[in-house]
């Protein structure tokens, strides 16, 4: 099961390369992960997806715990969350495709944040549903890039 | 100075292990950090922003380069390039502040993504500086917590 794993830890060099060893020591892989400072520039806050039997993300979560770095962890399968991501995406429509390309941006609520002679550089954010249905409506106009931040849950009020 | 990172890495468990390792293993602490697939499963894209000396930053990277998982880095400082983060940010404004947080939010062309009876969460992207204006104004607000993505950078066209 897909798991979002949200930790408070100090902001501290080695502490990211400690928790990601945690999970590469049991062959599991991050699908993504995002790490920045909190209000408080002592504390970072991480969002970490992974995939992956129950039973080892629960062992996972627990040593994760027992690290020095880290301050709390929450899976986010057990509170209800907002889960969203941002992507940056560079196509390169044919002219007769560019309208169609800023009108989708408008329809998703995207931005577009550069354009050039050739090409647009979009922003859009949502939920991995909207974020994928729009890199797939793109795929035939021409995507020459694409970033992705890695997504981030927060917790909805009252959970 | 400050560097921002873009890799390219085969998304394979331990290559975000020993990317991290890289940094910590010279005491260099990673201030943000962002890793998520490319339109092809197999490639990642991680974006990392750090802060030090340019001789051992380009050290680093030299030795980025020789990493097995990693198939390409750019210190974004040689490209032109859009830089921006998204936040999620819950405040619990006073009912006489709520109007005000709502024009806010617009104002900066951000989302209200989720709201109950005392706070709203909202959703802001843009640059370092679009992003750290904001939080400034809803400090007095009242900030129950904050979530970022770290930043993520794009070339812009014909660099």
């Amino acid at each position: 099961m897909r798991h979002t794993i949200s930790l408070l830890v100090e902001n501290k060099s080695g502490a990211l390369s400690r928790v990601a060893g945690l999970f590469s020591g049991r062959g599991y892989n991050i699908e993504s992960l995002s790490v920045g400072v909190t209000t408080d520039p002592e504390i970072s806050q991480m969002t970490i997806v992974t995939t992956g039997n129950d039973q080892i993300i629960e062992q996972i979560t627990k040593q994760l715990n027992k690290l020095i770095d880290v301050i709390k962890v929450t899976d986010m399968l057990d509170v209800d969350h907002v889960e969203r991501e941002m992507i940056l995406l560079k196509v390169a429509p044919k002219a007769e495709k560019k309208f169609e390309v800023i009108e989708l941006t408008n329809i998703f609520r995207g931005k577009i944040v550069d354009s050039s002679e050739k090409t647009f550089t979009i922003e859009i954010t949502g939920d991995e549903n909207k974020t994928g249905a729009f890199i797939n409506l793109m795929k035939p106009m021409g995507i020459q890039e694409l970033i992705r931040t890695g997504k981030v849950a927060i917790a909805r009020e009252g959970t």
